[in-house]
């Protein structure tokens, strides 16, 4: 049950009112991370909120309580839910994103002001702060909502929203709330929820749609040796006492080796290897090794063998060392003898990984890494913060809905991908409701979406509406 | 031939004046690394050369021209020149110390207010900035001036002085006023110097006086490994590419091992080992591992013999990691692949090390371990800065001399020490006049010189300022 034609033909009919749309949201700098621009992201949810009411959505926004951030007790932005149609013979999809925006400011090296969207008509691009991120595609469902409203056809299915305005900040309040709704269950906001759908990532490329099915998950250490009661000077006190760094950097080359393999033992050993049926998935994959080099900058890939190298992102846990605390980190040479330094490294984990049974081989092992070390300063260990990885069934209805969905508009069949980051609260959801979730991302892998020149291009914005659309039609013409 | 008993009497007579005198000069705060305070270093100048003027100093203020402070283009202080007497028949000693400061705050967590001497009657202790390092000392040979006039006796040497202003700010232009007095010959300040005595550093402790014969020299190096255009977040490019930190760390980790012995070929090789007779030198010192452990505020000696602790210090090379620039440095925990990471570490020298010695050791052994790694990175090492170490033949008549003077001063043999740290102007001395160099120190290893609560015990000052006259007589008694 494809789209039918009008709702097609209004997407298209009505692409400028959409980037007018678009255009709003980008000018109110939902910035979540910056105290001075709360306020912009209460007016954000405000102008979200009406949107889905005047196109015929019931909505209550919720308020979430307060959070410190730089010092400020602050009100938390709401969650906006929201829900239209209550057809018992129609299937109801919960729909995430979120409407609050990363940090930016024109002197990061913008081309264009950030807050304002700017259309560059020879490369169909949309510049603007959180024209991909999130903006785009939470519009997006908006636009589905119009075109059936303008049009006078039902939607294909129930549709639940939820939407959030602390996403960059982390989701403070909002794993509560979902937790708490669906304790609720049909009484709750998500009440009869049949699956999932989340816009709020990127293909792997330019030119390839694709879907989404896992997510790394993560555990971050903070590893601190300390010995002296201050900052000692290497003049004075170099080869008479056992320096803190000297310890930490032995300790931290013990983690991993050059080529990303992890040192602690149990921990790659985890995750089985892949078959071949699997492997043959990321060989499938429209993602080069000259895509990565060419997305880092640098012809620095750990293999030459494309799958290699995709699974040691999507499927494989990795350990990268991202810094130390305490030691000299300016320019220039300052013969210190720091007292007290902590390493900060992070494993990005897979299933069947967690923190839980990870976090435990970590601290035996710099345990007992250190004790052979013999030396007089002491080890401190904590475990900063983790998430669980996820990872979704791709056969599931959902996902051939998807795979429908995008043979449609795109006229390709879209790959199917693991991220190695993490979207927390994919993970809730999946526990929470226990039902299928899909991300379904609408802009593309050169959209710079924490970065400076944020873009949306415009045949994602419209294509990727009538994609939205088009899921629906086929999640409610089922398998 | 012990000093004048008329010279002793009149010290301890005037104590009051000289603790006035010193109390004048720490109300100047002529801290040469604040531009805001250079005006106050040039005021200490002209109190200096006022001071040694009243005393019949003849003196010559040497301006050293401009140079870049803070983005600000200064003029640099002047150095003070000075010459009394001239006497063929006596021997002509130089002396050399400074009059800037280093920077001090009250809410640094200083007891009293930084620039005013404020007395302990209690401890007998002269709280201030300067007060040892080095506005004491310097003044202990003002002191020693103003008896011998105020007492109409001459001195029993020529002396030659040389007072810096920027000592605590890298002694910009000295060593080439130092070098081209030194080529003027007899023309020069410095002609017919027979040796030199610095009193700018400290006992080893707060109970036995010392004489210091030796310094190490450094060579400072920074390594950096560049990948990525761009730091990365992990979750996308963890386990993908080659990641700067690893290899960093790694790299490092091969440098130096837990108890201070250096790993790269042939570094601590060149250093003889020590003989019967020094090593018992060292057990001699009135030093304890406590006294180590103590001050560095851990107990977290190298070793459990107090020989190999102080040698570690004072007789071998020594290796510290100092930090790392370009990594993440804050607190908390953020997933970042840092793109292009410098190792910063130094190497403490003992002859025959040099840096043109050392480094290519250095370089080599980087490389060689580097491309072991077999990385994609790049490596590229820089030589931030370097200075020679210097040691000193303790035998030789200057050091007796002083060794009778301590002893007729604080009836103690003094300990015969070496330095971990470097005071380079020792070294450019010893080169351009080619005499030997003495450090003869003032104060007691707990003054605090750099810190906050900086002091010189009263006893300091005065017995002090007994030995200095009483060293020139004994310089003139010869061997």
């Amino acid at each position: 049950m494809p789209a039918p034609a009008q709702f097609l033909k209004f997407v298209d009919a009505h692409e400028e009112d959409f980037i007018q749309r678009l255009a709003k949201a980008v000018e109110i700098p939902s910035v979540s991370g910056d105290p001075a621009h709360r306020e912009d992201v209460f007016r954000m949810a405000s102008f979200l909120e009406s949107q889905l009411k005047s196109y015929g959505v019931e909505t209550k926004s919720v308020p979430l309580g307060t959070h410190k951030l730089e010092g400020k007790e602050l009100q938390l932005p709401p969650a906006i839910l929201g829900r239209i149609g209550n057809d018992k013979g129609k299937k109801t999809v919960l729909i995430y994103g979120h409407f609050d925006v990363q940090p930016a400011e024109l002197s990061d090296g913008w081309s264009h002001p950030p807050f304002k969207l700017t259309r560059d008509d020879a490369t169909g691009r949309l510049y603007g702060r959180g024209s991909s991120d999130d903006k785009g595609p939470v519009l997006g469902w908006v636009n589905v909502l119009h075109a059936h409203k303008a049009l006078n056809i039902p939607l294909p299915v129930n549709l639940r929203f939820c939407f959030e305005g602390m996403e960059e900040t982390g989701s403070e309040g909002l794993d509560e709330l979902i937790i708490s709704e669906a304790q609720k269950g049909e009484q709750g906001w998500f009440g009869g929820v049949d699956c999932v759908c989340i816009s709020d990532n990127y293909w792997l490329n330019t030119r390839t749609p694709c879907l989404t099915y896992g997510l790394r998950g993560i555990t971050y250490f903070k590893v601190m040796i300390s010995g002296p009661a201050k900052d000692l000077h290497s003049g004075v006190f170099g080869r008479m006492v056992h320096e803190p760094m000297t310890d930490l950097v032995l300790l931290m080359s013990k983690l991993v080796d050059v080529n990303g393999n992890i040192l602690i033992p149990g921990v790659d050993e985890m995750v089985q290897s892949p078959t071949e049926e699997e492997r043959a998935l990321y060989d499938s994959l429209d993602y080069s090794i000259q895509d990565v080099e060419e997305s880092a900058g640098g012809k620095i890939a750990l293999a030459t063998d494309k799958a290699s190298v995709l699974m040691g992102r999507m499927r494989s846990p990795s350990l990268s060392l991202h810094g130390i605390e305490g030691a000299f980190y300016g320019a220039g040479g300052k013969t210190v003898i720091p007292a007290k330094v902590s390493g900060k490294f992070s494993i990005r984990l897979v299933p069947p990984q967690t923190p839980d049974n990870v976090n435990p081989l970590v601290v035996k092992y710099l345990n007992a890494e250190f004790k052979k070390l013999n030396s007089k300063n002491t080890l401190t260990i904590e475990e900063l913060h983790g998430g669980k990885p996820w990872v979704e069934d791709h056969n599931h209805w959902n996902y051939e809905a998807a795979k429908r969905a995008t043979l449609e508009i795109y006229k390709q069949t879209p790959d199917l991908t693991r991220e190695g980051g993490s979207i927390p609260v994919t993970l809730t959801f999946a526990e929470a409701l226990r039902v299928n979730v899909l991300l379904l991302p609408m802009g593309r892998g050169d959209d710079g979406a924490h970065s400076t020149n944020e873009k949306l291009d415009k045949s994602n914005y419209i294509e990727g509406t009538k994609l939205l659309g088009t899921y629906l039609y086929e999640v409610a013409a089922g398998q």
